[in-house]
């Protein structure tokens, strides 16, 4: 399935030029992003918290401790919805009105599954370490069988998701386009990474591993 | 009101010693983001929509269009969330278990207003602009009758939210602090604007001006 079938839900009501329909586009919101906004129904009202995650296929997993009431909500097989935002730019147009923001948005609606399974357990917080911090499964000390215990993983199908965005310079209504003493444009934005500091139990002189000198992440 | 009162739904269930009850925390974590997440309820299911948002003393500003269904469903009274989220860090522990983020989030729990009133609705939008693009309320052409009808502006009182944050080294345990041959530390996480680009039909030459030469952002 390469394209993103949408349901009531999913399908866009307004600036629906502003939908990307290919599962492409998904998969790289989703892997460039870093948290996820975790919406869920509790007592009847909307909660919304950010959420590591992490991707596989058409797998979203989500971490979180047994401890979390939230989490345990969610695990429940009540509706959730997932959403990743990643903000690409301001931009300024001659009118206020068209003044916006260029953006790439994802949201995943489905019902989690609580991993119960050891082996597919472990493989999700593969994943979800490996976006996180990519190298660090093969480079940091592995989850034992307490630490296994105390953490929750869920898996969410991408089947129900959309994808919005916007790019591009800004719209201007016709009036403003002859207006030359207002500026108009895009300043980007970006995250980035900075140098990795090391803890304060790290001996001095201790090589920094190629792992954790990462590119910007966008 | 300088603290912030728990409720029952903005009590933190555990990693009570990350909630932050300084007022000035939330309104740090609010001021330094650039999208809010919103969430709701429509027709029984959570919906998380990225949103812009600026805030005046305790009460915080969102804007979109009048067709916008999510929208109009958060302006009819019912409970909404809005969560913004800064992520700061990415912590290496020498523990997978023990990984982590920087970070720190505020969550929002109320009923959004409608704002009907043309000055509070002409103030909201000033303060959603500036939070936005701050010197464009001054440089920009100003909303015009018909462009004033089109958007919503909907303000959220603060009186009921929580901010949580994470920051400093790895926690490890005792075992692995033991282990030198495991990097640990964090490696910052930063959002910056880039240099503005003019739009195409700015003229060649024409100044830019130093309201969009931005810091950056945190």
């Amino acid at each position: 399935m390469t394209t993103l079938s949408p349901t009531p839900r999913t399908t866009l009501t307004r600036k629906k030029h502003r939908a990307a329909t290919d599962r492409a586009h998904l998969h790289e919101v989703l892997d460039q992003g870093m948290i996820c906004h975790l919406g869920l129904v509790l007592n009847g009202s909307p909660v919304v918290l950010p959420t590591g995650y992490g991707r596989d296929g058409d797998t979203l997993y989500l971490h979180g401790s047994t401890g979390s009431g939230n989490l345990r909500a969610a695990a429940t097989g009540a509706d959730v919805c997932v959403t990743v935002t990643l903000l690409d730019g301001i931009v300024y147009a001659r009118s206020l009105n068209n003044h916006s923001m260029n953006y790439r948005s994802a949201v995943v609606h489905g019902r989690a599954r609580d991993v119960q399974d050891p082996d597919e357990k472990m493989h999700g917080l593969h994943v979800v370490t490996e976006h996180l911090a990519p190298g660090s499964w093969e480079h940091a000390r592995a989850v034992n069988a307490k630490e296994f215990a105390s953490v929750s993983v869920l898996a969410l199908d991408l089947g129900e998701a959309s994808v919005k965005l916007r790019d591009g310079g800004p719209s201007e209504e016709p009036e403003d386009v002859a207006s030359d003493h207002i500026w108009a444009g895009v300043v980007p934005v970006q995250t980035i990474f900075g140098a990795p500091v090391s803890a304060d139990y790290v001996p001095d002189g201790a090589p920094i591993p190629a792992h954790v000198n990462r590119e910007p992440a966008r």
